[in-house]
């Protein structure tokens, strides 16, 4: 028996648009339900701005009650400022999930291409293509929700592959 | 007539440990309330230590109500991933005044010194030397709390240099 679906809420992390994405996955199958982008407005104030994407990110939540989240975790390779700037939305975006009790996963961007594409070296494009072929109907409201739709993509793929392992310890066990 | 107290919330961020100060200010006169710190476990997940953070800032904002709070702006020295890590610490702590609907203020180090010891380039010793001296009764929790603490007072210091302000252009204009 399938288990019971559960919805998946991918999120990429950006002061100014921070992308996200439900999919529902009942262990085998994947199903798109929504996506769209929070953004803030560059000239406010920080705290403000930082107020404006929980509000957001916490409106979704409420609005399609996800069961797990998955966040995509940076590696960061720029300048430290902008490092500090792309946490303080991060950290925000962590949060907001946590808030509402849902189980917060992060997965590197080289994890989110090897379980859509199947290389960590795809590029976004071919993500972005793979993204439209796992969902059929998907619509990308930007490509900060393409990338928050991989990201959930990823943790589905994360989350059979360990369910299927459990399983099979079960069975070895019984 | 004096304005009535306001009640200032410093706080200085920090994912393992995130110092806060809480003084009382009457447009001249600063009084030590409270200080102290959220601390949480290294070895957690990272959105559940944003939890952790943003429910002890949410628990001293509920417990002393603050009317105003001020936080420290880093300029990063250091490597990516380090600016990475606080930035997430920062943006939970940001958020936290901002959801309870208070002014939150973001002060440099520079700016902090400069208001609490007269030089911005003071040591950390002479600033938490000025502390005590302003603040009669204060308890240093730890070294967080003591900048939080700082944090206030520039806050406080730049209130009432605006209210000073404010207060000659009204009796000018009178």
């Amino acid at each position: 028996m399938a288990p019971p679906p559960i919805r998946i809420l991918g999120l990429d992390p950006g002061l100014q648009h921070t992308g996200w994405g439900l999919v529902e996955h009942d262990g085998f199958r994947l199903r798109f339900l929504a996506d769209g982008v929070v953004s803030t407005a560059p000239g406010e104030e920080l705290a403000r701005r930082l107020l404006v994407l929980h509000r957001g990110l916490a409106e979704v939540i409420a609005q399609w009650t996800p069961d797990e989240a998955a966040v995509e975790h940076t590696y960061v390779a720029r300048n430290p400022e902008s490092a500090l700037k792309l946490g303080q939305a991060r950290g925000v975006v962590l949060l907001a999930p946590a808030l509402a009790g849902l189980v917060v996963r992060e997965y590197g961007a080289m994890e989110v291409k090897r379980a859509v594409v199947g290389t960590g070296h795809a590029a976004k494009e071919q993500v972005q293509a793979m993204v439209r072929q796992l969902l059929p109907g998907v619509t990308f409201k930007r490509a900060d929700a393409a990338d928050a739709l991989a990201i959930a993509i990823c943790h589905a793929h994360h989350r059979s592959t360990r369910n299927a392992y459990s399983a099979a310890v079960a069975r070895a066990r019984a």
